[in-house]
């Protein structure tokens, strides 16, 4: 199962209410990060997230408010005990840009794994069981979407295991995917006891950007969606538009599209006191949409996961 | 008067209650702050420091806690409508050091005016009537201690006035330095009509270093000295010594040799929950002793100072 937590809700500048967009996505122990903007460090902490977990830092580009909280974040990171690598991964200018910030940053007891991202559709950065591909977004400088997806196991059919009179202790081989010999002598092939596979869990995180067509392919049948709603107020769509940003009807259109479980709005405006009272109407588009909050989690997929 | 605030008092990382050590100064509507760590910002809103008002940027040395807030301290001073000149001084490297972490920033509505400070004594950075005075501190890399000081105007002695029979509204040119000439003909020099200088008003912030004789004469006779207590316990002494940091016991002695009229203790360990609970012994040493929290404010002089 996949943990998913938004620390921090807020676009632009950190308030002392709302702490800046980022979100924790955690399985089996270890930890993403995507993006990090000034306070993130504070608000992991107020959510509960632990930074001593953390093996991958997304960013999805180079405006403060996504990355300047790097120089501390990195330091602090560096008082968990952490010594295995870290790897940063952004668009391209992610060498010069953390090259700059850490000026600040002596050198930290883990090794630091810079990764330049292209925002090619088949470019993917695998870390154990998590497979993270990236969309380019259209935000005035290079941006990126990213997914994060779990395989999951296949369907275990109990009953054919039965019939083939397996002993219990070998399912989980099977089920792993590798072929058992019996005592008898007869070779089980996991194909034998499986019904088929299941689809990944997949969530999806897309902020800065103008509404773009890519987003539905990129987010299709996603277990989440979490996307930029800069305002709840339509009448500023056009407005958003040009400044790289959405209103909260484009982010549901974009969930309607794709046929996502579930949308999570964020990055809000400073000036958007109570993103909440603009929900009904992209309720009307999307009705599993949800005005995240700084500190909102979830757990996707069940325990067996 | 001169009003001096500590938004943060927190020395290594940001934690959910206590904002970074930083300390703002007002005086007729202009600014100072000195450092400003991850958070900052938000820290000078929570404690109702106009940000607007900024003139000065004083940085005391280059690790993360005093200056990873640069990047979005000098975004949402460009959304304030500022556009007079932001002055940044700060020890040498300042340069190099400013230019890295403002990769980040774009152009923003107002210069900056970047000085770097060698530490001279003699050295001094004037801003309408604040002067500023810098004290190189023990560190283990270069950091600078601040003075703050007001020239006040003399005594103005009105039964001087009275006799020499000046009409009430040229009191105040008088007062200010100028001479006058009354219907008369007879010239008024200013000193007919004042009874000596007045000492200026003064405020020291040093922070972080080991406790050395230059501070206490750097501070001599001031009205406030802001100075670090890393640790209350005195135990710690040795160990605080070794990192460049003191403890409270150590800030207090310095205090009582300068002669200052108070004493605020600030830059705690985050270890340190409780920094009252070590007031006592610090208060033994120097009486006037205060461990300074989020948001503690002062007035010093009076209205027509």
């Amino acid at each position: 199962m996949l943990d998913v937590c938004l620390p921090g809700t807020g676009g632009v500048l950190p308030l002392e209410n709302r702490w800046l967009t980022c979100c924790w996505v955690e399985y089996q122990g270890k930890a993403i990060l995507i993006d990090c903007g000034e306070g993130t460090q504070i608000a992991l902490k107020k959510a509960g997230c632990k930074l001593s977990r953390l093996d991958v830092l997304l960013i999805t580009h180079f405006h403060a408010d996504h990355i300047a909280g790097l120089p501390g974040l990195l330091l602090t990171l560096g008082n968990t005990g952490k010594t295995t690598p870290l790897i940063i991964a952004g668009p391209v200018g992610l060498e010069r840009v953390v090259s700059a910030l850490t000026a600040i940053v002596p050198v930290q007891p883990y090794p630091i794994d810079l990764v330049e991202l292209k925002g090619d559709r088949a470019e993917k950065l695998k870390k154990s069981e998590m497979e993270i591909s990236c969309l380019p977004l259209r935000h005035g400088m290079p941006c990126l979407g990213y997914r994060i997806a779990i395989k999951r196991k296949p369907i275990f059919n109990p009953f054919k295991a039965q019939q083939l009179e397996i002993p219990k202790p070998l399912y989980e081989t099977l089920h792993a995917g590798q072929a058992i010999q019996l005592e008898d002598g007869r070779v089980i092939e996991p194909n034998m006891v499986l019904d088929g596979v299941r689809d990944p869990i997949q969530v999806c995180y897309c902020t800065d950007t103008q509404p773009i067509d890519e987003i539905s392919d990129f987010a299709r049948g996603a277990d989440l969606l979490i996307c930029e709603g800069m305002y709840g107020d339509d009448t500023l769509h056009n407005k958003m538009k040009e400044k790289g940003h959405m209103v909260f009807s484009d982010s549901a259109q974009i969930a309607k599209k794709a046929g996502v479980k579930q949308l999570w709005l964020t990055h809000y405006s400073p000036a958007m006191a109570n993103p909440e009272q603009y929900l009904d109407e992209a309720r009307k588009i999307f009705p599993q949409t949800v005005a995240a909050h700084d500190g909102i989690c979830t757990t996707l997929g069940n325990s067996k996961d």
